[in-house]
């Protein structure tokens, strides 16, 4: 982002009375994520509320579950470090717009905490609404500024959480195989019709030049 | 991670001379993924591999393909901004490990590289090799000295590149319902027997309390 970006950010938080701590995590998701999307921002005030419920700090080892894969997942990850790649995150796409962390814990499941974007509240703020909604007569973008200012007002005011508990499966043992076609080595179990999935129906680009 | 396992990280890329670009990668990929996992470590030479073979430098305005959601998408997360969350990362899990980078391009595909680890260069490495190739026998866990230490000695030496050209589809358009069972709103396209997903094949918790 340009300085007079961070700017505007910096004065729009400040026009609010932004809590410190979430101006922080704003700072370092919007760095993170290249521009303050909308759902980037209500997502810094989903999981601050649910580090709050769940009694847990950053550094804490904590899993994290975003129900969409579209921007929240950035604030978890930066926040939390529940990366995608260090598989304390996962991307369970419901359609919801909702974060659930629980703490590391043994066995199957775990106590956590839910929040998610309670649409009866949203009506409140209408330009949140309308993009939240996905209302087709709405044209102001996923950073638009009335859009940002609707949410840095609503802040957690949108929001509602429960008390869950958390399933998860324990890790499959796997061997490595090399694919007959590719050359190059894949978990056995995933194997279809003899080849990798990348040379089956995950192919996803054309070999060049 | 505590100053001393930063020290040993240090040190180990001091004993190999690795390139002081990459080191800065490393430092920023291992505070994110929190701990130094082999795949990460073997992300960022691969990420830096792809982007000179693309001609690309990180804050260009990138998209990245990772074949596994194992330690991999980090090192393109932290170094290139292409997230999750921000629709510029795809996690392709054809179990191959492999990154694909290409630039910003209008259409449904673009040029890019595939980096990929190749079998045959790891087998000089043998503790690599064991680890890479899931050996049952293998027993140094995803960061062990002897693993890192080969990492290090082979950094781009086990990956090979090839130019492809990426497939991608165009954004749906989609409209925001209710779903009658949890009153949360989800794309209209993702209910099944007529309530999202989370009431139904993707539910993964229990409410408590």
């Amino acid at each position: 982002m340009k300085d007079e970006e961070w700017k505007e950010l910096e004065e729009l938080m400040e026009k609010h009375h932004v809590d410190e701590g979430v101006r922080k995590y704003i700072r370092e998701c919007v760095k993170f994520h290249t521009f303050p999307a909308a759902g980037l921002l209500l997502g810094v005030f989903m999981v601050d509320l649910a580090l709050e419920k769940l009694g847990a700090k950053p550094g804490d080892k904590l899993y994290a579950v975003s129900e969409s894969p579209k921007c929240l997942p950035d604030a978890a990850q930066v926040i939390l470090h529940t990366t995608y790649g260090n598989h304390r995150l996962r991307v369970i796409n419901t359609g919801r717009f909702s974060v659930t962390l629980n703490r590391f814990a043994q066995g199957n499941s775990a106590p956590g905490v839910r929040v998610f974007v309670d649409v009866d509240k949203v009506k409140a703020y209408p330009t949140l609404y309308a993009w939240y909604t996905n209302d087709p007569n709405y044209k102001g973008g996923v950073d638009g500024g009335d859009l940002l200012d609707d949410i840095m007002t609503a802040g957690r005011r949108v929001l509602s959480f429960e008390h869950v508990n958390v399933r998860f499966e324990p890790k499959e043992k796997w061997t490595s195989v090399k694919c007959p076609s590719c050359g190059e080595m894949v978990p056995g179990n995933t194997l279809s019709k003899g080849v990798c999935r990348a040379c089956g129906n995950m192919a996803y680009y054309d070999r060049a030049g």
